[in-house]
């Protein structure tokens, strides 16, 4: 289905690394719904090649870029505006990545390098690519600017370590830079909470298939995948949304309002059944 | 501008009294998006006359209905999906009224057969609508439930009074019945939080005017009126966002992720120009 | 051990039933802490007897009262002014049943007479209380009232019908209310969200003991007791939180910010067992 | 008045500057409620002076230490173990220092480096004394750990500026660590979210003075003062709050729970007097 949405729009994706990538769905859909886009990423994923093949397919130029460096996002901007010929209407920011998750230091270990690098590249970067296109003036009237957050921002989860505070600072940084781009631009800024997604960045999560199982039991609309998520940057991209500012948006088939659901509790159960008194209750220690 | 978002879908739109409502905005935007509709009011309302304009216009039946009374509930239920041929894909719920407020009790002199009525009126009728619903089956899979609140369901405004906690009830009913109808028929249910309104319901809120005011120098894009209050519903109602689910979704330019913006404290100063010492500082008492 | 926090003060405990209620344990730490108090229960809790003991115990008077009365609940004020010699400083509410829950009826098939005692119950009597309280003046100024909450109010848990909604109605009186008791006498409200705890109360909602398991291993500290409830209560109706009003304060071992912990997880995983491939992924279907 | 809440107990207190300081006023209550402290500051301001005489009259040794060096803050804690004669119970953060505040730089014009400096004084050091502490078991079964924060982590305010994102950082890892060393070895970490307040750190805020009225005006009791917020440290401290965890605790008079009060905006009417109709209605534009 296609709707025109962003029909005569001019974007920019950052984050496209290969087909499970959210950001490539983004992509898609965005010139599926009428826009025309660039697509940016780290010099070393565009050198491994599957974006060049997006990049083609939809006919969009892609502009390496190191996402922490100032100057590189200026570029992107810039020559985003040439190519596509006018200011951007749309912005995603997808981009996150902890060395520390790499290098398995646990969150009481962290390396402060390390977790320096994790702040800068998964939120720092936003604030940056943000006030190098105000600078420049790169985003047009009633733009709108999403970037890609998850729940760990507001409740811990084991083993995703210093990336709950790198979304949590992500999403602090869309308030703050949403009050400023929007009273003088009406660019608006939000985040999209989004289910956990079996992404290659997702993948380095610990225990990801049995915590995706939890969530998908304890969301009553199971968990929305990659696809599903690109519907809804869409929206947010589109002239329907336009009042919505400063928002961390939960996309996630409703398990961030839940505390415990009967499908998760019964699995969870489970767990006992070779731990059963006879009278059904569960025999501790 | 008009996308075909909801082509094809059925929806029955409750609260439309006149072309300042939301719900009227809603019910033209919907159809503008390729739906049809039905419209339900109170017996009196669609008396009054208004409403029926709005429904020769766009060509829907109206269904005068008692919010508050299940059977009338059903009978909208059953009505619309005999009349638009099949089940419904949508539903708006912008019910609410207060007679402690219309009667000028302050808070901590409620009566409480009123506090009851405003209960019964702005939130629980929205768990009737609901439990009818489901009961006869009326939803489609993948149908979308919204009903409009407003921020006095989280923080406190002198002068909405018994309405806050009404909305804070509804928001709530939103989610209980989300987890309930998603599981079981994937139907999404959320509330919008959306700014001040200059409607005949809030034309009722004590120092109106003042507010609006207020709230509009603190968002950093205005406050949202109905047509854009609307649009976002057709969103909420599209196949676009089918994983959102018991959700507040702030439609309010930025206000409620504002602490304190420079326009409205640029204001908020000049009350005490009269009162400044020769160095500028306030002068208290 | 005690340190004479509420030497001096006089408090009303509303809802004490047996020694597992948390309102007993703050009764008793009240007077542990120098406090003098009242106790008041329904008639027909009365008559069961417990509560006599606890009276005799503390030499507290009980005054029967049904909650949802406003004459019984003005007795109570005035009746605990008159005995405990001056106007009260603390008051804990520690009342909640919801007929639809004893009666077994879904929440997508609740009773609509049912769910209006649930909510007047569980919520509205907390307002019929400051209320009446508030018309004859029986609060200090700089008093605190507390209400017993649950997360409920927050995110759906199966089993918990229609009292997460009342809880949620509850939290919302809190902030409304205490806005005005607030800016007229000081009197501070707050609800406390405590973990789940085996009270008569709790013992009837579906699935208990799994679900207090779950969130055992969820919190990082545990579930929180009836006895460290009481303790909290204490400190809230203390003068060392003179400023926290309008507040719901999670009194849970971490739970209310988690999303996942490895305890739980490790349990969740168990449930797997009989379901693994022999690579250790999961076997579905 | 004392309630001896802390008797027996060992506490380290970062970030008391002088006698404005909120660390200073915890300081000093901490012992008055019979704790053995250690004062820790950066060792500009220990040469500064005020400190000392803080640190004589309360009997408590002085360790000057930089809060981003992980030597520094090891030392500090193991000094403290010395001098105080065993584990440490409880530890207050109160640390924030912007040098894009100071040197006046917008926030859509950050300097990245001053940014870095913001977030790795005012948030990474929390992170890093906790990791210090937890590497040489520094801090007692049951332990507590407070730092303090601003709702601006939550909600934009003008002129806030990078602090904003440093706090919700900061909020962040109180949640994240205290997962981890609640789980490990008991120790609850949380955050107090205090009114403004004019200190040393306040009074770099632009339009601090307007804020504080209008704070003032729309929390129904007032701003918390310094004195009141030690009093909540100490609560936070002791034994009665030993299952509250990962939380962040509002300690603002009712400020973050309010929409609008009526004596804000009696105030903010007051600067539309000049701009009336006669009717009373707003003169625009």
């Amino acid at each position: 289905m296609s709707f025109n949405l962003l029909k005569g729009k001019r974007g920019i994706i950052f984050g496209a690394l290969n087909s499970n990538s959210i950001a490539w769905k983004v992509a898609e859909k965005a010139v599926e719904e009428g826009a025309v886009i660039t697509l940016s990423n780290t010099p070393v994923a565009v050198r491994m090649g599957e974006v060049s093949e997006l990049g083609k397919k939809l006919n969009a130029e892609i502009i390496p870029a190191d996402a922490t460096n100032c100057e590189d996002l200026q570029h992107v901007f810039e020559r985003s505006v040439e190519v596509l010929g006018g200011k951007i209407d749309f912005v995603l920011h997808s981009i996150g990545m902890s060395p520390n998750v790499r290098k398995k230091r646990l969150y009481d270990d962290l390396d402060y390098d390390m977790l320096n690098k994790t702040l800068d590249i998964s939120a720092v970067s936003f604030h940056k690519m943000l006030q190098m296109a105000k600078k420049i003036d790169a985003i047009n009237e009633y733009g709108s600017v999403v970037a890609l957050s998850y729940v760990a921002a507001q409740r811990t989860l084991f083993g995703y370590n210093d990336m709950a505070d790198a979304k949590a600072l992500l999403e602090s940084i869309a308030r703050s830079f949403g009050y400023i781009y929007g009273r003088e631009h009406h660019v608006r800024i939000n985040t999209i909470s989004q289910s956990p997604t079996l992404t290659t960045a997702g993948s380095g999560v610990k225990g990801m298939e049995s915590l995706m199982d939890f969530a998908n039991r304890m969301s009553p609309l199971g968990n929305a995948n990659a696809e599903e998520c690109a519907n809804y940057c869409i929206v947010m991209f589109s002239d329907l949304t336009r009042k919505v500012t400063m928002q961390n948006l939960y996309h996630d088939g409703g398990f961030s309002s839940m505390g415990m659901s009967l499908r998760a509790m019964d699995q969870y159960e489970k767990s006992f059944d070779q731990y059963r008194n006879e009278d059904g209750t569960i025999q501790y220690g």
